[in-house]
């Protein structure tokens, strides 16, 4: 009876904690597409919003830390449930990354309003920061429904994202070889794209970790690693 | 007295752990300065080993997770023991994500080996992959003996690291300016500076929790940021 109770008052705080998980989710959701959009748009004052944002989920980062540390303190969960808490601690840290790489897209809104634009490339960026914000969404339902097969196929969805960056890499080698003038502007621009390849990499992290929570398994090795930048093969292609 | 010998056997599970993050650290150390020297050097041979290495490291973070997760299980430690052992978890990914950008700085070598040389460059990254080793060096030694001012100044040394980073940027611009067929191996060489500039930044990451662990308090918001590619500042100067 006594740990009856224990169980299902360990089961609320679990669940209070997750809340706040999908609470950050929600925001770094919001930042990474006012992000983009504010770089499409060129809105120098959106981009200012998210940069001040990005304080909000810090905090909440901090929060749930603690709040995982409490809840672990006093309900000295054992085995699976401790397995579940830890997780919180660990995507909560991978939010707070993504939501750095939104803040620093944001950041460079301003540097390349005062730049001249590159055909299109906004536009591509903000589509693959669309992908990746699908991504996130995809991966929060995975991990409140405990849905591995969800979890797995956003794993599978990060190699479109790597898909959109390498095709704008190979773009921004073109532009910068026409016109010595796009130099400046794509170095920024590749920045972005990488960064938001780099926050596709961050879900497919929590996807992991979902993995394991469900099946008690990591997802294979042979995860699909599609940036090819660092390898021979897009190289070529320029 | 049977608390007594609960906190000594604690204290003996936590030096066990902190001496792993102490040999991940080594190797991670070991991962910077060999992926900056077969960048330098064109070794892609060295390159290979970092590559290969980093599953070992990889493993150790797996290892230490599980082992912190088992003491908090058997010795459901509270308040500060408790802070420390999640630190553990904490240090760990922060060292097992700057073991990645040393394999990806490795992994690019075989890619630049087949570049033109850009002047310097090489030589120059090598230098800032040594600071951070540094850094590195004197976080972990200030994590183990506790000490906050040597953590405090491995905060203060990132910003060298930026600076170093902000010269090369400029740099790699003008370099590609000057001639097309340096836009290829700046990009990747950029990069590499990039993952360089984020090392530092995770360091300095742990470093805070250092601060955190010992004085109870995060160090202040006004951390310095050397990055200054993102601002108008270092853009006005090409």
């Amino acid at each position: 009876m006594s740990n009856q109770h224990i169980s299902s008052a360990f089961d609320r705080d679990l669940e209070a904690i997750q809340a706040q998980i999908m609470k950050m989710g929600g925001m770094v959701e919001r930042a990474i597409l006012d992000a983009a959009k504010s770089l499409e748009t060129r809105d120098v004052e959106l981009a200012e919003q998210v940069r001040a944002g990005d304080k909000a989920i810090d905090a909440l980062e901090q929060t749930i830390n603690e709040e995982a540390a409490r809840v672990i303190a006093i309900r000295a969960p054992t085995a699976i449930d401790l397995r579940l808490i830890l997780s919180v601690i660990k995507i909560s840290a991978s939010l707070e990354r993504i939501g750095d790489y939104a803040k620093n897209m944001a950041k460079r809104t301003s540097v390349l309003s005062g730049l001249p634009e590159v055909d299109g490339s906004q536009t591509a960026l903000r589509r693959m920061a669309r992908e990746v914000q699908d991504m996130l969404k995809n991966v929060l339902d995975s991990y409140v429904q405990r849905d591995a097969e969800l979890a797995l196929n956003v794993i599978q969805q990060d190699t479109d994202v790597d898909q959109m960056y390498n095709a704008l890499f190979r773009e921004f080698l073109t532009f910068m070889m026409e016109d010595p003038r796009n130099i400046t502007p794509c170095m920024h621009l590749h920045f972005i794209a990488k960064n938001t390849e780099r926050m596709g990499d961050l879900v497919t992290n929590i996807a992991e970790q979902v993995v394991y929570l469900v099946t008690g398994e990591t997802p294979e090795e042979g995860r699909p690693k599609g940036d090819l930048s660092s390898t021979d093969l897009s190289v070529s292609k320029v």
